[in-house]
């Protein structure tokens, strides 16, 4: 399939289509139509085709949408068809609850190594995997084929570990650290900002107070 | 101050503003000109000005802009001169990682309780708090002022855990769950869904490979 230039708010919106598909397909729907999703997913169905229409359409409108064949079709946009091997570096409550989290794996992202530089946490357990020291960061990314860097630490260090992650042969970092990366474009940045979604949610209780005359 | 309806596009910037002045602010910087900001954050004058003027523009723009001036004025904007109290409910890996995280306390946002229908959880202890049974939720939110419900529960609960905090005074509903909430528009919901993150990421390897022919 001939894919054009995806903007990344259409890339953005692309889990959700698989999450809603992939519910749909459960309960044992075969097609559904744009205007059915569209209202279930709370978008119009324009946008529903518009989006579509980035990977080619997905097939017959007429006749509604293949839920399975467009579930697997968008997993495959998705490169859920592929095994990626990922460390957490940063073994504290975050990400260790990442490492404990079961569900990446169903995806095919495999936890692979954990490591920290404390030593009250190097050599815990966290599932089968043992935390290591950070000496041994870069050569067990090469020995282990590590495509993705999850960074659950503290920003300080967020940073230096960027640029000794840059010279490794890493696909991609998620970053939970509280700090903007700088990194080649050779390694794609996934931000999860936590601090800043919960100033978000602080803002919109202000303004919607605010709305009702309650402040 | 008078304030315009502002997209949620321009609210989702401010707290890396919020995040960029804290940090200049504490490397004693007094003065910075939207010129200066941009390049550091990688974001154009012209957005930053635009951005800035939907709050009533934070004053001379020859001069520069006060750093602790703006620092403090793009807080108040997010609501973090208040306290707001907020309880966890899913006392599993991630819910113990977020009640553990000290930043959000520095920021106003005060855990009071934690819930979980798992007996094995309940009475367990996350810093202060211990983790309560499911029946006691709308009581205690009442008894306690809590503005804010964090939700790290599995998605089959989170649906109906959500129609139950409809009915109480909870301003706010920080989503983990991966799962799309239906609550009356009194309740801000803001959403992290991390295997969507997570998703986006691949997609970007994936795309990056192609485009280097590396498939």
């Amino acid at each position: 399939m001939e894919e054009r230039e995806i903007s990344q708010a259409v890339i953005s919106r692309l889990p959700r289509y698989f999450r809603y598909l992939g519910e749909l397909r459960d309960e044992g729907v075969e097609r559904i139509s744009s205007q059915d999703l569209s209202s279930l997913m709370h978008v119009t169905a324009s946008q529903i085709r518009q989006d579509f229409n980035n990977f080619g359409g997905f097939g017959q409108q007429g006749y509604g949408y293949n839920v399975s064949y467009l579930y697997d079709e968008i997993g495959k946009i998705l490169g859920l068809d592929r095994k990626h091997n990922f460390v957490i570096i940063g073994a504290g409550n975050l990400g260790r609850a990442l490492g404990n989290y079961m569900n990446f794996e169903r995806r095919g992202f495999i936890l692979r190594g954990m490591f920290d530089n404390d030593p009250e946490v190097i050599g815990r357990r966290v599932r089968e995997i043992n935390v290591m020291p950070m000496e041994e960061l870069e050569s067990f990314i090469e020995d282990n084929e590590i495509d993705i860097a999850v960074l659950t630490l503290p920003k300080a260090g967020a940073r230096h570990v960027a640029e000794r992650l840059a010279k490794t042969g890493i696909r991609a970092i998620w970053n939970f650290a509280h700090v903007d990366l700088n990194v080649p474009e050779s390694i794609q940045v996934e931000n999860v900002h936590l601090s800043d979604s919960l100033m978000k949610l602080s803002y919109n209780i202000n303004r919607y107070m605010k709305e009702q005359g309650k402040t």
